[in-house]
């Protein structure tokens, strides 16, 4: 793997976020009984069996099911965005190759954070909305700044930038591990893809 | 729109599969339940309740809550196929105009069908999942006919075939009508980008 893309991958800890042992217990929990069950298929006791807790033990970390969905959500989506802003400062294709191998390896929490938006209330929508329009405007400034450097060519700067996000989302979506792509050669593939879309030289 | 995409999408009824109406309101309250409250958060008194039928009324129709899940994600994985079929007879843009704009208006289903496919027996999803790999193989095959005749050129056939399906099947996660995009405008921007990807003549 690139050592830059190593590094970045390196320096973002999902779980730093909760250092306690009980509230990673309870999100943990959580984030497992979600990708399994989904959301409202998820009940309190569901969390508190998986995290070895009662249920009122858990009303001390979260007052609801909603807030630890909520939190879960922002920082899957604080650490993409931590993700494109170092890599920006990279290159074009330490992002693509960062997001591709991110969501790879991260694929439960990226799938519950997507698929499960709809349960956040209007608030914490608006706060995960907030962090992804962000995460957007630093693909698309990137994507601009090579376009006015004569280094890519793109019709529809706007456009372009989301469909390299999006490709890079939907992995978490249907990449098995021990199937035909290690993360590093999707992160290979997908690289030389966004490249050509982007109005690069083709080729790695 | 193009008329042959037009012709294409006119020609894929989802709901012709269940011309009886007391399936099809079945079906339809299930699809509705699953996408508000995901598969495992749906009972069979929802489906009932959104279908004006008793519980009971429902098992002379399906005998679980998955049967109705599978119904659904083979009628939509079918549904996807038959679309790449027909327009793979045209071309490469045509396919990928029908596919994204398949996925911009039937995003309902599309969501259920992908998100919720681990819901399914292991019968269930390996016959869905054929469906899925015969859709991947006619689109590799167009690629690869593409580079044959010299008009495409593709390092990789089967990732960069495979990443133009996943562009198109993650649209039905993100696209919101209403917002910048319609179908129509979101199939231009997709079919210049995988002509980009393939290696045909940039621009349309």
């Amino acid at each position: 793997m690139d050592d830059r893309v190593k590094a970045i991958l390196a320096g973002l800890d999902l779980w730093a976020e909760w250092p306690a042992a009980t509230p990673r217990a309870i999100v943990g929990a959580a984030l497992e009984s979600f990708a399994e069950r989904g959301f409202h298929g998820t009940s309190l006791k569901h969390i508190a069996q998986g995290s070895g807790l009662s249920t009122a033990a858990l009303y001390v970390h979260f007052a609801s099911k909603e807030e630890v969905l909520f939190a879960l959500s922002r920082r899957g989506h604080a650490l993409a965005l931590a993700l494109v802003r170092e890599a920006a400062a990279e290159s074009l294709d330490v992002l693509v190759r960062a997001f591709t191998i991110w969501h790879a390896e991260h694929r439960t929490i990226a799938r519950v954070v997507q698929y499960e938006q709809g349960a956040l209330t209007p608030e914490h929508r608006a706060e995960v909305g907030a962090l992804r329009r962000e995460t957007e405007r630093v693909v698309r400034d990137l994507v601009e700044r090579g376009v006015a450097a004569g280094a890519l060519t793109v019709p529809d700067v706007r456009g372009a930038a989301a469909a390299v996000l999006s490709l890079g989302i939907d992995v978490a979506r249907w990449y098995t591990p021990g199937g035909r792509w290690t993360p590093e050669a999707l992160a290979d593939l997908y690289a030389d893809l966004a490249a050509r879309m982007l109005g690069a030289a083709p080729g790695r």
